[in-house]
């Protein structure tokens, strides 16, 4: 497993982009970097099979011989995300079809259908002569199956596949009539046939079917990955198999479901904020993945790799750049190792990049890379060997990241959150999920991230933004959490519906009324320039509703208004624990002052009480060893009380510490 | 007649959503809320069909049973909206065809195109196993056939059908050619078979193409209607037959002509405005509504219904939200009453609603209903039951609505202004029309409207907002009026082109100049941010011209830019009338001024002139017998000089009513 | 040829459009105004060819007949730019396929594919119909091919056009490889037949891909332009022949290389803009058909026309409105004798308009015409005359326009900087290249327009905004520019890539780092909201960059932020030149300064140094002769210090013209 060895660093490296010569300088700059680890081969399908049948693999020996030469492990790719443009003229059946039904082209990257015979079986095909060539080949530290799984489809294929999936989850017609309740529009299916993708309709669609879709879409891919991965499995079964997420709340991919698929939970995280967002996203992307882990890890027979067990990588990351809306941000100087240094403290087993070198061409040929088209003489591959150093001095961290608060995530929830005739248009799951984590974030709060019916054992706070979808099992889970002590804080819109996305009645949310102690009677959508007051001074933004109370004390009032005076945010004691609900969008400041109180009513403590605004603390803790992440994302000089030893400067620290702007200590922590 | 009776209350009812234990309960608490009209099976078609020739009439039995026993009405739909997958599936040349070609595919609702035969062959059919089991059913008030037809269709059998309608029109390709002035660009057509529907083409479309298609296709949804009413017709002559409007500028339908086809206007009606412009709206679509039925009425031949010659029935309303861009705002508590007396005070023969019971799951879920999904317990349906007692206390009410002053409204003209290649983007043909009904009706004037050709006795101002198509007959007719000594204003882009969208020469309004003694030499549209100032204080938005005089009186001029000093508002004394015209769109106040001005001018007076700024009054008659309806749109209390009896509270008024806060008071009026 | 003659004055004709009884109202009205030159038959096919090989051409023999009557000479038009119904429908295949793969119907104007042989083969039919006919009437002054090329398509017939000139281009496919870099992403071609049109895809599409298809479609519509002129060159010898370009960047046409192929360059001039920017563009237009003209002509064989080797023409302009986003804008008194003489001060023999006469009907029914829909009794026709009368008076004028300073331009970097996947979507060619010439016009300097590789005698200073593609010819002819003295100025974005859209490695701009003794490692796009702040006071937008001098000076630094301090504007002497480098884009005060600055260093003086802000100083010289444009673009009188003849008054001028509001003067100057 990649997470047994040393930090691993790299990155997407694709020499079929370069004339031989290029090789040897790429190693030597490597070493010079510290580079211990590439991706090899992900978009190199075209040139590993020119033609169905021929192979040609001399370059791609070549290559491996020589990185293996340099001390520098490789995660063979199958090259399967970009298929040819012979096999898309051969099988233009296979070119994916949009939902109003447009065949798109080759031209880009990605233009297969996963549910299409033809794809699959020539995506086998090259896996296998991959693995039959490589598989034992000393450079191979594992696999690394496809790019980014992500795209989607609406063309014949896919409908019977959908068809098929749709048999085995629901068993018989009436049931799925019953769970997309096509009672509603005269939807009613009296033949499987009669079933299509959710393409481009006259109105509304509904919403049990865009539902399942979007499911059925997540497990075609997973199940195009999984035979990838039993067949390179078989044919070596020591190598690490992963797949790289690409994360994003348009991605039809259950990422909690597909971490119990992977040898390892490898994520791509390309933050899209510029100023203090892209650290947030970045602790959020990085919660998340350890999440995802530690989910399967659950799951998984046998015991935890011994880089622990909730261990991930961030498998690709933009040295240099953030790409946001219309342009790419340079990153300012350092902030390509402080980015890389925070996904470490939360649990990645390294750093890695896409890609080593910046192409003269290509859709991509402005992507930043660790060698940029100005050369090695540069700022960027710089500090690309200072980070690769700094990976060296951290190489002792182990273990995964305390904490007694989690966010409770669920892929679903998103999907049928964005689906249309909802009261409003304005929540957006990923936001929600994002204003919870920054408001612990910004407190200095350790976060997990929990799907739902994972252990819970240690967790003093959970919190719920926006979880739609709850079925049983999973209110269950909850009741049975608070009953035994645990604290609950709900958002609105959690819990309004059941697994296949239908209102549960008598009052939202259906799910979770009586431990909440509260229901809404209505709800009261905001304008999105509108907000409402509350009684503690603080305002709602979004979302308002008529709450009931059954139970549960009222915390904070609305004012002003409709609702002048009724509940706005509400506690309810059950058993040994208490529920909290919250039903509008806090402003950042409210919220961050609501999970406060209830993370201490619950007994919970922040990372490092003494550390100044702006500076980010994470603990990883292994046992009775710790270190301790300082990174400071402030443009000044900040001083943290701590002792221990900075391993980037290998200096013992007595009372405090000083980061410089934008600066970033690993402390050892004595023990004791 | 549905208008014979007490006034209708009542809804959208689908027991095809519910298992039958839940019918029960219904009507208990629709008798509880006075319930006694409603709308089943609009969606029903899978539910009674689902299988081709295969009916289930037994649930609808049941269920027309229990509302019988209830004493509820039923008004029967066909349930032709919404083809069931069955259909489709059989039938893929069915589905519509969007103007780029795009098949839409079933998945929502009315995934029909109308001119195919295979689906009116099917509607058909299921209309007629209707007809033949329920038309003597004694539950039925009559029929509700389709729903809300307007969605417009681009294949084949549409392209067809075009060409059918075309050589009706047009006799020959000649007077086509002409009238479409195919001279332009090279569009002469020398064989009908080179016609096809406006689809998506390189750069801008023929305005004569586009006009005759929008009649096309309401004459074809027109005929989808009569055909199934003929059917039903004879099967049982005695009963009403009408179907439900639905409003919009992109709806394709010219309700005016629709109006003679159908025993009742019936509108839905849902505002867009959350603030006072949902009160606007629901006056503008209320007076519509009464024109329309008023211009049927003139057509029709025999004596009119016992309801009155105008009497409209609000078929459709949300009985708790508005629906606004992105989000659904909930009405505050008294709006709906207030909503739905403001309409009856128009003319509606009671308030109806979309839907019964809000449903676990389909595309409108969240839809709001008269029983909430918080159950009966709430807010809404204990308005819900207070209506229907309001509307029991109102049932003497009868009789149309006194006003001396019409707009008069052609839906021609509306999708005319919708073309592209005008001077402008910016006029909006419903803005302009709902501009000139807020002036009045923010002052407090009643107001009709009409339909080119309509009688107009008794009118002392005719308004022209925008009517940008007038055929040689409406003008003559407007020619008439003045002369007669009617008061006419005009606004820009009135007049500009003949039925044909053709230009007429020699100044605009081509079709009105000499009447209005003036013509506009150039026209001068606006950018959006600009304004032009008037020499009354005034200003104009989007549009101004350059107005040369031949016999009008200036009113109102330009100043400062190139239009300095040149006339803005002018005004002709023809014959024993009088013509104004306005080059601009002016400024709310400014129009409501102007406006004000012409109907003082005309001898119109308003409704109630001590009612205060803020409560709407509006007075139906019937003969000597009179009721005075006062809507208090403020937030605080209303003190109204008025005097009889308020039918809501059994209170005699003596010198003057008290309105709470958003509240109403329905007076009968001492007679004499 | 048509600049032999006096200056060109009328527009399109469409007599088509009219009764006949109107033709000779019209050829009345062309006497009154001047009129000399029209444009006949431009969209007449259908007209012309009622039904597949049936022409009706007594109609054009009457209406020539008339116009020669009337001394009005003819452009005869092929009317190609937009085919019959009939060959639509005989021809479904040749109409037009967007990206998405949609196919567009007839229904507006050019609904034909120029790469599909049915529609270029019924194109020569008409056109060898026409020449047969007409080639020798005496009406005829040459023929007008075409209108505005410029429709796009991406049917398999252009798909197989594209792969033959792709092979031409290429020769083989490893070449083609190579060029699109198709190692990236799993591209790589192993057989013509797997390259389609750059359709609808999955992601990003490929940059090479894209050029490619754009310089493939700029040849094939110029062959569809060639074919015809060789025919009708065949038939006589004698005529001009050209087609109007139609300007505007979205437009997949190579001017320059056109330019070589026409007769005479003839642009059609819409500025967009309403305020000042419409003369800004009308300067920029003009000086752009100039440098096409010039680049011509150097290119072509023989001695130069008569009316000078830069000589161009207005092909069509609006008489009385700008068409901005939304609203077309009538033009203010004055401003369509001003826009046009300023066309005519930059070279332009004559000043031709569309259209002759306003439509009742067509999608253009209000573009604005000669002769209004108010008919001549209006100020528009009033102007039209007086404009006649100006260009009469104007006759004399002759040679071109005096520049030292000159704009490098080329299409195919505008082309390139459109791709998807540049750092930033804000930098935009067109107005990277408006924001140069704005700054030079403010000042008052002339200035030409250069296709890399034209001479550059004379010229002592050049500027390349955005020249992105720079291939080593280009990069070689400004090296010998600067070494033999000259100025260059180079803007960001500039060389960045070769022909093919490859970056050029080892820092930025490849192609001209050691010209310039900078190059810049990083780019640091700028949110567009953002700015960077300059020590000369001045600021930055869009762009900045890390530069690193190996030569050059600093001559503005970057103040604040992570640039601070930094190089942002550079001054490098090289042999006896100077290479200035701007790596940011200056505020338009900052920009003009900087210019004016290079300006003066290359000894450049400004036209009319004594003409005060807001009036437009150009001057025409032949040999000795000279006369100087001045035009008023303020809204008060200006005083302008000059000496000569005013054309246009017949009024000599001893110490200085006084120019009216908007008001203009040609000065005949004292030679010597």
């Amino acid at each position: 497993m990649w997470t047994d060895g040393p930090l691993c660093y790299g990155g997407d490296y694709n020499p079929e982009q370069w004339p031989a010569q290029v090789w040897s300088e790429d190693v030597a700059l490597m070493r010079q970097a510290g580079v211990n680890l590439v991706t090899v081969g992900v978009f190199a399908w075209s040139r590993l099979e020119p033609a169905p049948g021929r192979y040609t693999f001399d370059w791609l020996d070549q290559v491996l011989d020589l990185l293996h030469g340099g001390g520098v492990r490789v995660a063979l790719a199958t090259p399967t995300a970009s298929p040819p443009p012979w096999f898309s003229l051969a099988h233009p059946g296979a070119l994916p079809v949009t939902a109003d039904g447009i065949r798109l082209h080759h031209g880009s990257r990605d233009t297969y259908c996963a549910a299409t015979p033809a794809y699959r079986d020539a995506a086998l095909r090259i896996t296998t002569a991959l693995a039959d060539r490589y598989a034992h080949h000393p450079a191979l530290a594992g696999w690394h199956v496809h790019n980014e799984y992500g795209t989607t489809c609406h063309c014949e294929h896919t409908a019977r596949a959908f068809r098929r999936w749709l048999t085995t989850r629901h068993g018989d017609l009436a049931a799925l009539n019953d769970a997309w309740v096509t009672s509603f529009w005269s939807q009613h299916y009296s033949d499987w046939a009669q079933i299509s993708t959710p393409r481009a309709t006259q109105y509304l669609p509904n919403p049990g079917h865009l539902l399942d879709f979007r499911r059925f879409w997540s497990d075609t891919l997973l199940a195009a990955y999984t035979e990838q991965r039993d067949l390179l499995r078989a044919a070596n079964p020591a190598l690490t198999i992963t797949t790289n997420y690409v994360l994003g709340d348009w991605v039809p991919v259950d990422h909690a479901r597909w971490a119990t698929e992977v040898d390892l939970v490898a994520v791509d995280h390309y933050p899209s904020a510029v100023d203090g967002g892209a650290e947030e996203q970045t602790a959020l992307a990085a919660d998340l993945a350890r999440g995802w882990a530690r989910h399967a890890a659950h799951r998984r027979p046998g015991s935890p790799p011994a880089g622990g067990a909730a261990a991930w990588l961030l498998m690709e990351s933009a040295p240099n750049q953030i790409h946001t809306a219309g342009r790419m941000h340079t990153k300012e100087p350092g902030r390509m190792l402080r980015h890389s240094l925070a996904h470490v403290a939360r649990g990645s087993h390294g750093a890695m990049f896409f890609q080593w070198r910046a192409p003269v061409g290509g859709a991509e040929r402005f992507h930043s890379a660790l060698v940029p088209h100005a050369g090695p003489d540069s700022r960027v591959f710089r500090e690309t060997v200072a980070l690769g150093a700094a990976l060296r001095q951290l190489s002792e961290v182990r273990g995964s990241v305390e904490a007694a608060v989690a966010l409770v995530v669920d892929a679903a929830s998103g999907w049928a959150l964005r689906h249309p005739g909802l009261p409003s248009a304005l929540p957006d799951y990923h936001d929600e999920l994002a204003a919870a984590h920054r408001a612990l974030w910004r407190s200095g709060y350790a976060c997990d991230t929990l799907t739902p019916g994972d252990p819970v054992d240690g967790y003093r706070l959970l919190v719920l933004p926006a979880l739609y979808l709850i079925d049983d099992d999973a209110a269950e889970w909850l009741r049975g959490y608070v009953d035994g002590g645990g604290h609950l804080l709900v958002t609105y819109l959690s819990g309004v519906a059941d697994e296949h996305a239908r209102v549960r009645l008598g009052g939202y949310p259906g799910a979770l009324r009586e431990l909440l102690g509260a229901y809404a009677e209505e709800f009261h959508p905001l304008d999105a320039a509108d907000q409402v007051r509350l009684d503690d001074g603080g305002t709602g933004r979004i979302w308002a509703e008529t709450l009931r109370l059954t139970g549960a004390d009222t915390v904070v009032s609305y004012t002003g208004g409709v609702l002048d005076a009724m509940p706005a945010v509400t506690r309810h004691r059950v058993g040994a624990g208490t529920a909290w609900y919250v039903s509008t969008r806090l402003d950042d400041t409210s919220y961050r002052r609501l999970l406060d109180t209830a993370a201490r009513a619950a007994g919970v403590t922040t990372v490092c009480p003494d550390a100044p605004e702006g500076v980010e603390a994470v603990r990883r803790r292994d046992g009775a060893a710790s270190w301790l992440f300082l990174l400071n994302h402030t443009d000044h000089e900040q001083r943290v009380p701590a002792s221990g030893v900075d391993l980037l400067t290998a200096t013992p620290i007595e009372r405090a510490v000083t980061l410089a702007p934008g600066g970033v200590a690993v402390l050892r922590e004595h023990k004791g």
